[in-house]
């Protein structure tokens, strides 16, 4: 997963002719619905969300199999028109992965991409919400306390307690966790999806006093953002 | 919520002529105008102030119903030719909240917005003083001072005896707490509002001995406005 | 007070016509005459430093009755040319105050402003000394050393040997605390005048082993400059 | 070593005519072939990578025998066409080193520059795989957990176990660790080398559990690669 | 003592005709000259060293018998050509200093700068070496570990460790070591010299393991640059 984070150059953009806003509109257009597609892969993959505040003007997410696809997304985009009025605030990379902590059971030696289910959350598609709530975190590793030296089955209870917090939003939430150890600066990367940004907050609150979160847990930026799908994107730059 | 903080190209100001002038200084104070009401509801929304220092020139705070709307109102501004002369700093975005430990008790299962006074505190409009003081919070989550850890009772004790604090200077400092784990980058802002800014400083400095301060507070930011109204803001530039 | 730190473009300032430096340097020169004087009061209120090393080239100190002031005063000087050569690197906003711990006793219920050496102790003019030494500084919060967590008596002892530090060296550096307790980042400012930069350092290293610093002080940057009056002023640009 | 991170200005490259383009891209590559080769040494001593994310666009990788070597090196690209399009991010400055608690034990007082094995970990070429993760590191100097404050022995104890991690990943992963002390903000700069990036989060996973790493290391900054050969390079910009 | 480091602008460099560089060239070779001089002292009292990485590309090292010395050489660099393609990324001022731990015993009452051998140590000439390596550094005041709260005599037996490693050291490597209490942001700066780079790590690798170092000291960013005189300035801006 690449979250990519941008600046918008608004002062710039005000001086464009109408002709050339009309192009960089247009090609925008034409990368969104590129992007959104992975070969040979049902659902989308890619999605834009206006961000609020200075930290950001817009998010790309962009879901790959490969961090080569990655590389080449963030190619391909520079060659847009709209690439040269955006600067870069922020990224991420990171894996989705599985938590041992909260996969439902499966038998030894299978591979878990040959369960539905598993290889759902495994290879996941953007969902269908209208905002995103992302931040990168990592276990604390304090003089004291301590996530690495904890036994694997202490920081299972723990987990345990926090994945049941997540549980019960689930209708409402969708959390993918993805892990970003050797990739970037933070050890994992949180992504919320939800209808009702109210919900990150409520969902955040509760699990900050889970113990997981209240002696490990230290927290990167937080960013928050809304779906542009092509006509939000058209009507956002009008 | 959102605390919106800007600096001012104060250079390219000064060489716009007298015509560019008037005319983004009129499409500013429409803006402003346009930005206190929001439909259906009484009271302003939207205020600006002129910030002291280096760490911006002016804030725009706008109370909205929906964290769509506060995008969208991002989005106007930057229409109007003064954002291009404004860049960014510093940014808050956060949600209004009744603190379980201030609120005065009403019976479960009621909703608070039916209730007036409760309404008041979760639906606020800018205060009419002439300064603000913002900064956001957090509580500490040390490796042995853990607000997360405690109680649920400790933490009301602690609370009451910050609250009483903030009730002795009710009558002179209007104390707006909003929420925003999950939202930015700290757990709560503080918006201060007052005819006199020393009385930040005795609030803040009586507060700091207060031990839910001692003990459990981190603070970012600090920022001072004065408030900026129609022909305050046609001074400031003149 | 104001502390306005400001870096300068000498890449510009060598570009301009001899008559545009001209023109800029007389006008510099008749803010910083018109500044030094506040209505109504003996003394000067405003002086300008050049200031060592990459944090600034130059600092602006205002000492003002009202925090108004000091916003009217940031915004005159961007009226003036020279103001569009200059970026702000650092300010620090703070009031003067007389420390509990260190004023000679007055009866309970008189008004400190009316006694004369109270009174100039609390308006402070700039201090006639060639060189300025500031620092912003905070008291520990620490988990376990704690400044608002001890008794009053605790920090009346703390501080007493720490004036006595001060007074030592009263005859030849001239000590203005002020408090920015909500008002920014750090809790007070430090501000130091002598004629020889070099007593800075040993004052400030032979507080550094009294406990109050020892255990309690963190330290923001540190600027040192030297007084540019209007012949200063005039041979530095040159 | 110099690891030199570099952002690519794809705005003013868009900018560029199909000749400048084409000159520019010439020289780079020349340069890229140029850089290669140490005389008298055989192998490659010099990789450029793509980067993934805001952090840089790309890294040059250059090992060589002086450091005086890399200041040229440094030199030599700012004279060709690609150093002014291209904005320094992030560099970091070490000598390969063999750990005494990795190598392989020989006799006291031979040269180890005169035993091969020994000699390629002191002058390693840029290894053959396509992916880099590059991050510094330091060991901690907590108030209670402190590395420096260990014995020679409790340290090797750490290593060895540390070092079995790396020894059992070492036919995927090729693993160069330089020592910075006195040369760099860090102490060691980790550079991991593979054909599939995600090896790099696997090996750094299992490696946090490792108590030298849970209780002692801080990391820096994580980097992430793919190798830009001639042809690479030319597609890459193309 | 002044650390002026700064970045090179190598893109507006590369743009400017032969003879702007000829004569940009000339006028800072002028500047070096005159620069090394202290009238009425023998030696050398100002230097340039080329700075590997990204953090400076050259660093101005100035020693002065006063403050004001190094404002004027600030102000008489940025009248040179050159200074409009520099920008400043760090500097440091300190003042060199005689350790009271390493200082060899002088009677009581006794000036040192009439001892020629404390003189040399207190008001030092650039050595005459290849390579600078530059630190800031502080005495760690923590929560439980905390130099200032040792006595004078635990301070000495720390230094002395401390010390005889430098004094193994001497015939390779020249230390000066400057404070800065109250004058900049860490509280020394250590300057080390050296015909070759690699024993600026081979010392402070030695130094780290010192309980001086291990338990009690704190660093900052390290620069390190070899000396550009006249013929090497040239050739390297050739």
């Amino acid at each position: 997963m690449l979250h990519d984070l941008r600046r918008w150059r608004w002062d710039r953009w005000q001086e464009l002719t109408p002709g050339k806003k009309e192009q960089l509109l247009d090609r925008w257009q034409d990368f969104l619905e590129e992007s959104e597609r992975v070969e040979g892969e049902e659902g989308v993959y890619s999605a834009l969300y206006r961000v609020v505040g200075h930290k950001a003007d817009f998010v790309w997410v962009h879901f790959r199999p490969r961090v080569a696809d990655l590389l080449d997304l963030e190619r391909a985009w520079e060659r847009t028109p709209a690439a040269s009025l955006s600067q870069r605030t922020f990224s991420y990379l990171s894996v989705v992965e599985l938590s041992r902590h909260s996969a439902p059971p499966f038998p030894e030696g299978v591979d878990p991409m040959t369960l539905p289910p598993l290889r759902e959350r495994l290879v996941p598609t953007i969902p269908n919400y209208r905002w995103i709530c992302f931040y990168p975190m990592s276990k604390r590793r304090g003089e004291t306390v301590n996530w690495y030296q904890l036994t694997g089955e202490e920081r299972s209870n723990y987990m345990r307690g926090h994945g049941a917090i997540g549980r019960n939003w689930a209708d409402r939430v969708k959390q993918i966790v993805s892990g970003s150890m050797g990739l970037d600066d933070w050890e994992w990367g949180v992504s919320l999806f939800a209808d009702e940004p109210l919900w990150f907050k409520k969902l955040v609150y509760e699990m900050r006093f889970d113990p997981a979160s209240a002696l490990f847990a230290e927290f990167g930026p937080f960013f928050i953002g809304e779906r542009l799908d092509q006509t939000a994107l058209r009507s956002w730059l009008r």
